[in-house]
């Protein structure tokens, strides 16, 4: 709203609450389907320009469809390049979650990617984020934004501990099915497997005694409850893409009056 | 397929067959959610530019992902009106769906509009279905376009019988929604009101006592399904935004752990 | 914002308590810079589909622009074409200026295009403003969606009680561009030719007396505020392209230091 | 160029030394394809948004980049409908070719759709062609923009010469595909068929008795080429979809080694 | 097509019988064109995101378009950025070509962009792509990716049988424009020049050496005919702007009876 | 013009006269708006691909809507990255504005990506630069294309003198709102504070020792016009979306009555 004057990221105020924060995923290039998508009760909202279908142009049609409702405002950027990272927070994200964050180097690199100086070298120009945020954005930007890693390889389990120690950086947030290939598996998500669950432990393990936010991407509303449950602090259901197919499927399906799913299985999860 | 060549709408052969037709339908506007839709088991896909999100710009996109698929790619449009109906022919549809024909003159205007001289007066220049259909297009022109009209008021239901007796015309589609609200009730699909189930049998049967296919919008698999059992050519259920709003909410519910719903009510049916 | 119910049009709970709606006005084929417009302090905002650089698929991301504001968003439509009216009142316009209404037989076809049955024959589909309204929305559709014809012809003035006087019909909007080269004049606004200055109190006079809303589009805001002490409802000043074009122009001549405007005149008004 | 200021439409010019020009035929949507075809020496650039695939959003991006050239903008309309036909005007068309105009009334409605009052009813707001243009547009508007009918029908060949009559109608502008079908053959271009080639000869004399510049589409050059020897003063050839498939065919052809064509036939002419 | 599977790049099985595959490739940003190329008989088409006016949101329509068909979708990233190149093969391209490489350790990197772990760290989420290509793409990644590297710089034609020797790298790919230049001649193609045909021998016999596929870009049909019969398994003839704008230059010469050339000289070759 | 043939950056020509260049800057991303501004009288307008809400398949309609006029086209890149450098010159632009250019080896690293060889190694293919400026493109493209660097940073101001010294750059541009942030004080443009004023002049010195262009960003025209007058060769005022919120805040307030602004505060400087 035009008099909304935020000075702080509100997924901060729930998490100091306790409480876990359920986060919607795009991947349609499409502001209605995003604006669809942010009116369903999410707490947030996260714009995936890595695997989701959408780019730079795109993504800002979908900032701003995410702006006509509560829910906070995340991307997240194909790479940790500085171009992309900084465009996506002057359009109006509230949060960058960035693949591949495999050393306290590439994190300490992310943060100073998504901060001012002296903190960072962002570069200064939050051409739309300060008309959606207000005029103190700039004043509150260290306690708007979010800046969290995601945790993805074998390496980045390693090095988690450090990783998580990263001066400036505010949360992690587990990929599962990058990180069940990296440690050998097929690539899957709400897994089992003792291998995953005990590197999910470690994952929020050093987020907590970091005092991070821990995040994870999960296949359904059942295991992203479990992971809530378990002190998770921002839990993820698939993405737009795949809640489509599935509801889809489930007409076809009704419609035909059988159990079989009529076509083809989109491509899966993070 | 750039090898395969088409001679007939594959919705006809489906109805000599006896089948019943699902039917998708778009109101996203974009390529992407249109080619997920059509990958997930329907006979037919419809473009929606009345109540979709979708005009030319946007449907031509989505009919070009139809035809990544197998599914035959139908066109709702806005109005009656030739300048839109043509264009939605020249760029791919195989069918028309338009709304609000009430009466046999309105529905020999939508025959005009959609078919060639001498049938009709549909101005030559097939730019992209000659493509994506093959040459001979033009010399088939007649078989491969359904001609559709909506029965959705008093007024049309009253001249059902006399519509459907239009030379030229392929099916009746009925508009529950619209029906409803024209005949005194709240606006809603799936009915079980006497005037309402009354008015769809009546429709129905002047549709197969002309040869033609009888369309209906529902919102569930379960009554598309009874509505196919009943005799329908063609069921549609629901639409890509409700489906993806439905199936986002149960995400969100099932995340939170509890059964409600979180969010906003999307615009409904037809 | 999500949890935001709308039950009418705040544009008349302004109205009622006197005061006169600020409107902007959207030229420029872009959400970006709808969403900039909307949250400089308008009332309301209007999407011009008529001479403004935008058709449906643009227009969709403005009206979704302007809801991320509290503005009230509105849609100006080509023409009286039912196509292109429903379009806009689906995607979220909670009111359509229609231009060239000339006979009080448009009007009524203007209000029917606007309303439901059993006031009009608007088809049931409220896809998109069902979601930014709110689920009530069809309940409350005749207090929410403003019905404006604009006066700007000579034969519309010669009709101008007639017209004021048809039934559903919200508002009276002038074009004085149009107004004045149909009264032989060369084409201006902000007027104080005597003849536009007594066709203005005509029209504002068949407005005031059935209970109508008047509209007016003004070149500057002096003339704006002198339309609103008047009585005015409804006052426009410009548009983007204007008001870009303007504002470079002096940015321009302050750099270079001179008075003299450094480029071409955009097109005018309405 | 910003400091060009027109006062005529070129095409008048050119016609008055009896020059034929040469027309460029726009359907594929994009900015780039439409620049890359006004550089190759087109006296005028025609953006079909009739048979193209192009409606307003990607046509406005057409007649923008045809402006980075000296070629004349038109724009072909899907119907004879005011709201589109202004729309083009307001947006730079120089020229509108309207489908369709079987008798004097539709062609007096054309000039009416084209022209400002008192000669019609143009609505005024000449957003970018004030700009593209100069600011004496309207003044010169008469002679600026070219109002131009086609002929594609028995019913407006039997009505050639009243349709030739109309007062303000500035060119006729022949359809073969169209009016061969409308005439019981097969639709074609470049035509030999005594019938057609009679009904070009009947079409151009009324154009020349009564002052009109008569156009033509052609599938060739050198059919072009002979109707300008004729006497035609605007011939088309083809469109930018068929001289990039056929480019394209001969480049596979050229790369196998064989004068087999390798693919798909485009959708043909007008 | 929705049934389809497939479990390798069809291009290797081409290859495997020894035949030439013809390439498309694209520069205009529409997925129209797209389509058009992509039905005239290419083996495989390439989206352009390098020189071509194309970047993710416009290349998605691309590869969606050249899904239409049996085409093989191909993509030149910009640069050798893993944001960009996983981005691609995420949303359908079977194959990356990639400029500038210049040395075995680039060309290691190009594989680990491109490649699942174990083999590189492409990151998981093949959103499109496991729609077009089936349920199995990602155990069948390895076989179905192409990991194409440019040899265009003197620095890599010295690095030549070091860079075919690279593990997982799958082609190379001649861009004969960059590669006379680094050789100090002016920029072209299809080269008599001694020092460019010893170039193009020396980099043939490098990838036939290696078992990897050699390819090669060509301003001719005839010239690419000539590289097959040398042994090149990838021909690529100019690009689409390129062919739209010759074919328009012809038809305009053929209009007007000359031999001559209308027009601009679009920008030419790689 | 499609006869035009550039042999030079005309702003070298300009600069040798001894003027100072207005530069106009463009964040929305719509080739209106970009017409608008590049129609207003300003020597060059720069498209910010950075803070700008602009990425590429949007940078690109505004290159091409820049092209309408005279105005020299720019491009301010996200990033000092390879891939959009070259990019943004095929497609036309005739400079580059690279962010943080903080030493010599940066600056060198800019002039490779924006120089063929052997001065650097810009990958050939001007597929639209070659059409926008004629055929000379590549012979000519030292003189077209301008190399700016951007100072706005500590360690840039301590390595001024070294950068500027960079052979093959053209010039460099003050960003005040990171400088100043980066010199620990509240970003901010059009200073007056001494240690602002003296890095001002710092870097001005450096460029006039050197040869090259000395730039700055401007909030204001008369801050612009002191700059010019200071010895600045490039002076920007604000950009698009600020000139409109300005201006239609400015609006508002004239229709109002008040002196009070109405809304928002957009991002600002650079």
């Amino acid at each position: 709203m035009e008099t909304f004057r935020m000075k702080e990221n509100p997924l901060r105020a729930l998490w100091r609450e306790g409480a876990t924060a359920v986060n919607g995923w795009l991947t349609i290039p499409s502001g209605h389907s995003a604006e669809v998508m942010a009116r369903q009760g999410f707490d947030s909202v996260t714009v995936d320009t890595q695997h989701g279908m959408i780019h730079y142009d795109t993504a800002l049609e979908c900032l701003r469809a995410i702006s006509t409702t509560d829910a906070v405002p995340l991307a997240r950027v194909p790479w940790n390049e500085p171009g992309i990272v900084m465009k996506m927070l002057d359009s109006g994200a509230l949060g960058i979650i960035c693949p591949m964050i495999n050393s306290p180097e590439e994190a300490a690199e992310l943060v100073a990617n998504c901060c001012y100086a002296p903190r960072g070298n962002r570069s200064f120009g939050p051409t739309r984020v300060m008309m959606s945020v207000g005029p103190d954005y700039v004043k509150n930007a260290t306690d708007l934004v979010l800046v969290i890693g995601m945790i993805e390889t074998r390496k980045a389990l390693d090095n988690v501990e450090a990783i998580a120690a990263t001066s400036g950086l505010d949360g992690l947030y587990i990929g599962p099915s990058d990180l069940s290939l990296s440690l050998g598996l097929t690539p899957h998500q709400d897994s089992r497997e003792p291998v995953m669950v005990e590197a999910i432990d470690r994952i929020l393990a050093a987020a907590k005694d970091n005092g991070l936010a821990a995040g994870i991407h999960n296949a359904s509303g059942a295991y992203a409850r479990e992971m809530g449950e378990k002190g998770f602090d921002l839990v993820s259901v698939g993405n737009d893409t795949l809640l489509l197919a599935g509801a889809a499927r489930a007409a076809v399906s009704g419609a035909r009056g059988n159990g079989a799913s009529g076509g083809g299985d989109p491509g899966g999860g993070y």
